[in-house]
């Protein structure tokens, strides 16, 4: 695929310095970019890069922009314009090569519906009539349930499991290690005389996930005990996160590491959760709440708005003396 | 293995409305369910499915039951029912089969002991003298260390690791990603000067996990020191917990998502330890207590109750004056 | 390699009873050793082995001397004893055996480069053009990235995931389940009209780890998004924590389980962070802070000195009366 670096400023709008017609196939880092390829100089420490780049062009900043006379793209927010390039170009990222290749140490079992250019790495573990969508790729080690079903574009790296029948839509990512669809803690405490027992109670429903969703690493997702967990389109949930079973994300929601949704809450559209937040069960956001990081909310919340109720660290002699005073009422 | 309905429905507490007699050979979903299986109908929503089902028998609650004109089992509590039931139809869960086949693409290594009807996945890991107990079930890229021993009718999701030596008893479920066996967080700091250093102090003792034990996707279990990390029999724990070497939990105790527990605490029996709770190291909690989710242990605890130390969310501004009030004392 | 019983006690600073010249070749419980080996007695509970052992030598504490006739290097503390005796027989520990061989059910790409005595288990997968320095251990199931690079003497654990270019110094050990270099949490939101739209910043910075850094199982590492994540030597790293692209970690410091430092932050050396406490991003720890447990940092710190802002849990009736009397003000 080609664009000229007048297509590229289009997607950006950014500014072009040099020739607008200059065809690009791709982007690389500066130090290994052929003529064909635009790079990225937004850090003054990669400047001998720069001088010897061969770059066709180059996207940077305007406090930037001259330290090179080459093609340059000008841009206020250098990420953002790579990031947009690198859609352009395809489900491609730099240094995540979808080969489209299948290993041979990979496991495939019967049934599973293959879409065109998968790549799957070695010793990933394909069930029984799995579907995989075109351009999928799934890392070394990562195992995909029977019956699950993976969209288009989707990228699931090394040792992330998910397990039978879950479903993720298109352009998602699940970094290394997560885990989706889980049994959710379901138990009944059953009292015989003086002594009680947990029975599990079966979670026989699956993990909903939309398009354009993105997971971290070592987060773990339940699935449903009657009812799916769902999570809409354009949620972006970062590592270390519990999600508990029968939970509801909206689109476009935002939840940072470590944060904790506790069982059969709902979450609106466009919220923001913090960090290690914790959301108790069975209780409502609505949309456009943001929660700070290490916050605990619970009860429901019926307008937006930031919410907060995380103390700040303090010297612990001072920490000692509010405490007490705290107590002492 | 059959029963009829009579026979299920003394398990359950259920009343019949319909045949005593029908023999019934499993559980299966409304849609699919042929006339020697039972089905759940526990929501309205499924009621489509049910004027189409071909199932034997329903399990269905008194405020659902006029909804079907067939043979079924009122109970007060359809979710615990079905547990029930499916426990006496053995080990199977819907949508899990134990197909008592081992992969060939598993690796058992010399000396592993299997017991009947074991069921190995693609990519697992079986070391020297391992014992799997009569119909274990080890998922896909599951890790089972050096004369690690799991009891009979365990399941062992995919990607899971079990160290060298760890033991679990009968019937114990743990879910993928989750480390039993880790060495525990035990380094001594050696001074030199100026300089210090971390000595990592070698964990040579294991863990030992009792019968009838549930852990979730992603959580940590270190093994001992010197003492054996222990989980007594029908211990439930949850996602994403961290339970530290040394630490001893009691029969019967549920801890939640994201809880951590420290090194050598000691939890007693009966205990419910909430959501992203915190015990601190080297300290006891008696039988019977309750410690709320987001709150931290950091004393032993002699007395049954519930324990709590976690401040709700609350708008932002509302907060910043709490906390200046709080602050000016 | 052997050492004789003086000059082991040199290593470990202990006063020998017995025999100073008797040579002794390793490291074996009481139960299992030979005479050429030297085991420890730190606990009354095995003075049934110790009774009936054949080892060359015991460590053991100045209380329990008299215990033992034998050989013994009597030392305050026989844990420290015991690691630094390990460490002077080679990166070999109890129970983890580095075979110095390769499975053959290990998957190894092209122009990986191996160093000698290299230990790979079964269905790790190593990408292309890799580097595994001498006497690497390489747990079953993990997945090293291409061009990673692992220095000497370093442990990998089971179901570990090493991303690609990611570099790992000598002596390290990373307990199961962990992941390093997953991507960072780095998002741009695009506002476009009432949707808005999160487009992910590519994150083509790495993980840079120095020598002697161990790190616990299920934690994740973030790769950095221009600049690299780079934690410093001799910093020791509990499970479940999450570091998050960016932060940069000074040597010689301790970071317990389930804590969470956020992106950017800078921790300096010889810190100590609790467990679950959270360092927010973008700021800046001096070095020599201790954060204690559960512990929130919102602000740059400057000083070194002890941190704190926990509220121990407390009975639920006081807890509420407390709430209470903090909200009337």
């Amino acid at each position: 695929m080609k664009f000229t670096l007048e297509q590229l400023a289009v997607r950006c709008e950014g500014e072009i310095v040099g020739s607008h017609s200059i065809s690009l196939d791709g982007v690389a880092n500066l130090d290994i970019a052929d003529s064909d390829k635009i790079s990225l100089y937004s850090d003054k420490k990669y400047a001998a890069d720069l001088r010897n780049t061969r770059a066709g062009a180059v996207i940077t900043t305007p406090s930037l922009a001259e330290d090179y006379s080459g093609n340059k793209l000008v841009v206020a927010n250098p990420l953002l314009a790579l990031a947009r390039i690198l859609t352009a170009y395809g489900a491609e990222n730099l240094g995540r090569k979808a080969t489209a290749e299948i290993s041979d140490h990979a496991v495939i079992a019967f049934g599973v519906k293959l879409g065109k250019d998968i790549t799957i790495g070695a010793n990933a573990v394909i069930g029984t009539n799995a579907v995989l969508g075109d351009q999928v790729c799934i890392g070394p080690g990562a195992v995909i349930g029977e019956n699950a079903c993976i969209g288009a574009f989707s990228r699931i790296d090394a040792n992330v499991t998910i397990y039978d029948g879950c479903q993720l839509g298109r352009r998602c990512h699940v970094s290394a290690g997560t885990v989706i669809g889980s049994d959710g803690f379901g138990f009944a405490e059953i009292v015989d005389g003086d002594q009680s027992e947990w029975v599990a109670i079966p979670q026989v429903a699956g993990v909903i996930i939309g398009d354009d969703v993105s997971i971290g690493s070592n987060t773990s997702i339940d699935r449903g005990s009657l009812e799916d967990t769902v999570i809409a389109d354009d949620v972006i949930i970062d590592n270390l996160v519990q999600i508990a079973h029968n939970v509801s994300i909206g689109r476009h929601t935002a939840i940072a590491g470590c944060a904790g949704i506790a069982g059969s809450a709902r979450i609106g559209e466009n919220c923001k959760i913090g960090g290690r937040a914790s959301i108790l069960g069975h209780i409502d956001i609505c949309d456009g709440v943001t929660v700070y990081a290490d916050s605990y909310v619970t009860k429901s919340i019926t307008s937006p708005g930031i919410y907060s109720a995380a103390l700040p660290a303090m010297p612990i002699k001072q920490w000692h003396k509010l405490v007490a005073r705290i107590r002492r009422g």
